[in-house]
């Protein structure tokens, strides 16, 4: 980092701060400039709080220089991360998708829906049991029997699985039946969960927090490979903005991004990106356009009865159409 | 809620919506208008999930008429929730101060900390146990030895004690030491928290997540009340926003707005709603002019060497000097 | 709109209110619910100013049913508006691509730059000759000299002319040279400037504001409209939002939703949506993908030494490449 | 600024960066981390383009280190300037209020507004003449004659007049008749109306584009100071954010970073800020708390037949009334 000292500070004041940074063991770099002094600070100097610098008055403001993520940054890692999802290698040559309901409503609701997706060319099955819900009054999920269910499904179709869990405890129970824990975008920064997924070594799906910026996301996920797991999958799904005639606004931008700085693979979420199933289709296309791994999109059987997501989800036929034309996007973008 | 059907929609399809809803219990109101033919939903439509009219190809949009929540709202329950804090009712004619450091530290720390701020008048102390930190690399909480110490702090000063837990598993164990269960910003939609918050029984301060509206705010209140603990202080910390001059963004106007829609007390907290020590006091003093219950303040023995938040953290004198001004804000406005 | 009554309000107090409506023209459709009265305004209610309404104590809320434009919208005008540039009719099969530098700098620059665009495919000329820049300390803008510059380049190349008007008085003066006036996204809401635009009966290319919704978009379309103007091409050049790793967010949304609102074509802007060359070439792919019309892109022969936006312009090679990349993206959507 | 390398990049490329630098005239120093090599850029470089060395492919990012703006900044002029209303100097001791509807609508209005908000206790009245609306359809102003009735109202009651100036032509007109040339939020970067504004001599009320940062608005300001116009009061009017129970969201974090940075003075409108009357009363004193010099309040003899802005306007009584509690803060926190 550097620190910017504010105009008309004292040598003794600078010196003072200089000999602060290096009572943590750091090394410093003077620089006068005209209007402003600043103190390079040399080395990893990560675990620094910032503040105790800007809680002294004649501090400026800090900036830091180094990106705080260093296991989730291509910079240590420049290689590819593969995530095998049903022995497809996500982060590949491949573009995979994963579709299904938001909610496991019911045996036949879920068996159904898999047997669509599967039938349409998707590797996994989504469907949440433990669903975390603005509102107490609305469906919170089936549980359990939720992910009985779902592992009927994986079963009856050959389908990866990938579903929530919600609280650290709920961990080992999810990974008893999922192939892929998924981490909701409520939840990017419920720490614990995080140290759980880590701890628990099986494959994540981390959503990124609808309010979250990309260097969250990635420190979130540092979280987990800081446990030694790095089977993560990123996902953007929309972030909160002012705009209102969509439920969120999909950063496409965060896809070139994250392949950028990050070697862990991308999937978009074009559902929760718009929230209305009339635009998930041609914000699919752009995702994979952009160079996504792979998209995450919300198939039900009949939408009107949907327990919770209808507005975004799919019906089968729909679902099967959009995964042909996915199909001539990504060759054209040089995947398949 | 009403259902806004698409122009063109023929009669068979609005009789279909309608069939559709009355199906689900409740009484519908057909108005018909020059270019769009609308169905009013009679009853308390809170359960139903709007995505299911949403995913209705005639329909439009739909749009709630009643506020999503009841137990958090003035309709139900017009008088003012008192909270009591050391005997002090929160919510009352008092303006009450929580004030601590933002992270226990250490013995010597949280004590100094705590005569500080109690001579200072304040009626609680705040300090954190255990840190929700956006990186793994930084400080974590002193955890259940961080409590003991508050405890021990209490046990000198006579102040109540706020701090947070960040986990369902946490709260018992907090409970045992705290007189207050934070819930912190990052936490504010952690279903399996509020719940386990709302069955404890304990008081809480709910604090807004940074990316979440005053809607959710009361929503996750809901779940609290919903397990019947009705002991909650909404706390305003300040939102996300574009603007970056300052961490984040006081909502002032959430003030009025949450004093106008719900009987909980309000608190604001000055300090992560700026992120700088220089702009807290006119920001604390903003908000009882505003109307607050209270303010909750961030105060550190030597905030050049806080382990979190040193930035927006206020020397004892610093503070104790804004109590005085509060004061005499308070009394402008009728409070005490 | 619809004006739904606090509760409580007696019956006297919303026949005031039915016939405040109905005194200004309106018929009134009443809706009792179980906690809300709702009473529905009959008519083309756009010329009322909804806070007239909002202003009635016993009022709750107004919420508007109709969209507030009318002209933009393909309720009205069902059929795609086709905006021929140098022939080619924007809004139809073809995706066309307009590019260039953000300014106008020198003729070899200028030139040069018009020069490779037009080999690579383009089929519009970019440049500005009237600059709003943040700063008073930035390059300003070469003025008339630059006008006179594009119709040169124009002359040379055979491509169209696209550049920005930044004041109503400019208008005419930018007409004589070019062939398509843009309005940029800080003057989006110049009512001044989009009434010059709409009587000017020139082509206007209408940046979203960074900071405007879709809907203010189209309303500020329908200011020229009004005006008997409906060469309007409508561009998404990324909003404003809390991330920060990019200049902007393009919001990808924005380009199906305005597909299906509008009869306008729609142009994406990668340069500006990213802020970062390195992104531009994925987002002008996604936003073919998504159903754009055309593309707006920065392209310099020089980035290192442009007097603005340099970050984000392609150098002549690199937009080459992309062209071709591009064109295949759009062949696999079924546009050409 | 600073300049910060892509790791692994050679002495070669360091260099030539160094020698770009140096061929505009500025020094560089060079500091070596050891993750990352940075360039500091010696100098005021405030009028370079950052863009250019983004441009560069071995530049991973450039940060400023100056802030951009220097006549506005209190390092070059820590006094306060104060601009005198009516002879009251704002910016001093005394808390100033502006009051007034949102349009002229009738003499009858206006005038009935002056003397309502004069004997209440403003300083001066605002109105407008020239309205920048959304809709095509909204009432637009009543042009000159508002300015007629505008001066007619100052005659008859001695208060200041504050209003309007949409596009540069305007000024003159505008300057004709009041004594304060606003400039509206929109149009906040509508440089040619600042360039004029400046010209002009004029006062002027500089509002905050509802998307502006700070540090835009400063920039704005300083196009008026550097056309030798020094008469400047900033106005902070709310922003536009993610939450929806409220038109807009007051940042009165803004009110001290401003009072901080700048030595112009800070007005804040609680009325656009909240846009509903309900609310304007308690974040008016919270502006007065927060260290804020004047206010700007809409008040509308009857806000349910106001052409604008209705839903934020005061009925004259409940302005008196709170004129009372807002001199009640001011003297708590010092002021009059």
């Amino acid at each position: 980092m550097i620190i910017v000292m504010k105009p008309h500070t004292s040598e003794a004041q600078i010196a003072e701060v200089v000999a602060r940074v290096e009572s943590l063991g750091y090394r410093t770099h003077l620089s006068r400039g005209e209007e402003r002094t600043i103190i390079g600070v040399i080395g990893d100097d990560r675990p620094i709080d910032r503040g105790q610098f800007e809680a002294i008055e004649d501090v400026e403001k800090t900036i830091p220089i180094l990106k705080p993520f260093k296991l989730a940054s291509r910079d240590m890692h420049p290689a590819d991360t593969l995530v095998s999802l049903n022995g497809k290698p996500v982060g590949g040559q491949e573009v995979v998708i994963i579709a299904g309901p938001c909610s496991v409503e019911s045996r036949s609701q879920i068996l159904e829906a898999a047997q669509a997706v599967k039938e349409a060319g998707a590797t996994a099955l989504r469907g949440g049991a433990f669903k975390p819900r603005t509102s107490p009054y609305s469906f919170q999920g089936m549980g359990e029997a939720g992910l009985e269910l779902l592992a009927e499904a994986r079963e009856a179709t050959g389908l990866a699985v990938v579903t929530e869990a919600m609280a650290p405890e709920q961990v080992p129970l999810v990974a008893k039946y999922a192939d892929v824990i998924q981490i909701g975008a409520r939840n990017m920064q419920n720490y614990n969960l995080l140290n759980a997924a880590g701890e628990s070594g099986v494959k994540v799906l981390l959503k990124r927090g609808m309010m979250s910026t990309i260097e969250e996301l990635l420190m979130s996920a540092e979280y987990i490979l800081a446990k030694g797991n790095s089977q993560i999958m990123l996902c953007e799904r929309g972030i909160r903005t002012f705009e209102k005639y969509t439920r969120n606004t999909t950063d496409i931008n965060a896809v070139p991004v994250l392949k950028q700085m990050t070697h862990l693979p991308v999937i978009l979420d074009p559902s929760h990106g718009t929230g209305k199933w009339e635009y998930v289709g041609p914000v699919a296309k752009a995702g994979v356009a952009a160079g996504a791994d792979g998209l995450i999109i919300e198939v039900h059987p009949d939408p009107s009865q949907a327990l919770s997501d209808g507005a975004q989800s799919l019906k089968p036929e729909k679902f099967a159409q959009l995964v042909k034309e996915i199909r001539r996007v990504a060759e054209a973008v040089g995947r398949k």
